[in-house]
């Protein structure tokens, strides 16, 4: 098909397919004259998993185009690709050196030993966690981080289903795929449902008492 | 306090003081000479809210404003607090207007239905899961929707945790900071669990196998 088609069929303006091309993020079509290029189902394809990661999951360009060299590389394991795209949804944090961080750090770390789980201190997440539990303490909401082990458990609970369903998936490129967007869209998807329980429970919670 | 002494307190450099001072997202001190002014310890409290919801929860300045307002306004009440906070954290989704579209909001109706939710389908967070739905199905991974109906028990036990916990608190400025605080940091919070779990369930999964 044309460049018009894949337009068409995916609702993806011209325009911005062409960025795609010049940016890597799509492989060239077969050219059929000097300016004539023909594309096929992988680019349709490929297309459309472009714009779940840039569109839906707010990568970046930049991001997107790691994650794709990864799923494009058969030599990186499935657990090497998960760990890319942890590190392009994963936002930078630069951990602090008072003491409070250094306290931070020990309780996330006892939460680690306490889940069994096998994560380096190093591990991005485990940088967010620290700063969440400076910032937790340095605004005295302490409680709030008596609620840590709780989304632990879910976390592992949800992680271990979704993973093993994967790992069930007969053949290797939907594996790859399914781990690359269970990542990318999993947090767009717990947000989503955490706002609706959330919304669901304060409206039993606080709803009869306005603000008392 | 002055200024500086407020900077040092916190680690936010001056200038960037003066600006939230400028943009409203801090009252102004009381002044003492026509250059001068004198900060107190809400001054402080307020600014580390600030940088909490603009640093690690990643607002805009017109969000935390927004968020900010509802906080001052004594008759918003929780729920309404709540509500004000997912709206500052939840992207904007256009909705589609074609078949796939119809179809993924008749889903997650089913899903609300099915958890008693009593939320309206134009929550905005409905909007984000009809287009996680089209995007995982025009994708061909249907087999990730059977993992949504465990996101919303997981979203529901911990959202009810978190609230009842919050709604213990003694006073009600602490638990208007609570729900703000847990809206705002909990999507970091989850996510950054969700990454060490899916870490540890890939290391067990797919660790020995690479990429078979």
């Amino acid at each position: 098909m044309r460049v018009g088609e894949l337009s068409k069929r995916t609702g993806v303006p011209v325009p911005t397919i062409k960025y795609y091309l010049r940016e890597g993020l799509l492989p060239s079509g077969e050219l059929t004259s000097h300016n004539q290029a023909q594309y096929g189902e992988e680019h349709l394809r490929r297309l459309k998993l472009v714009r779940a990661m840039t569109e839906v999951g707010r990568l970046s360009v930049a991001a997107t185009r790691e994650v794709l060299a990864a799923i494009d590389e058969p030599t990186v394991g499935l657990h090497q690709v998960l760990g890319i795209a942890q590190e392009a949804v994963t936002p930078r944090v630069t951990p602090g050196d008072g003491e409070s961080w250094t306290r931070a750090r020990a309780l996330v770390a006892g939460l680690v030993e306490r889940h069994g789980w096998q994560v380096q201190p190093e591990h991005p997440a485990c940088q967010v966690l620290a700063q969440l539990v400076v910032t937790i303490q340095d605004l005295g909401q302490e409680d709030l981080l008596e609620v840590f082990d709780e989304y632990a458990i879910a976390a592992e609970r949800l992680s271990a289903a979704e993973l093993a369903m994967i790992g069930n998936r007969p053949d290797v490129d939907s594996k790859v795929e399914g781990v690359v967007l269970g990542t990318v869209l999993g947090d767009a998807l717990l947000g989503a449902m955490r706002r609706l329980a959330q919304s669901e429970a304060s409206h039993r919670v606080f709803e009869p008492t306005g603000r008392v």
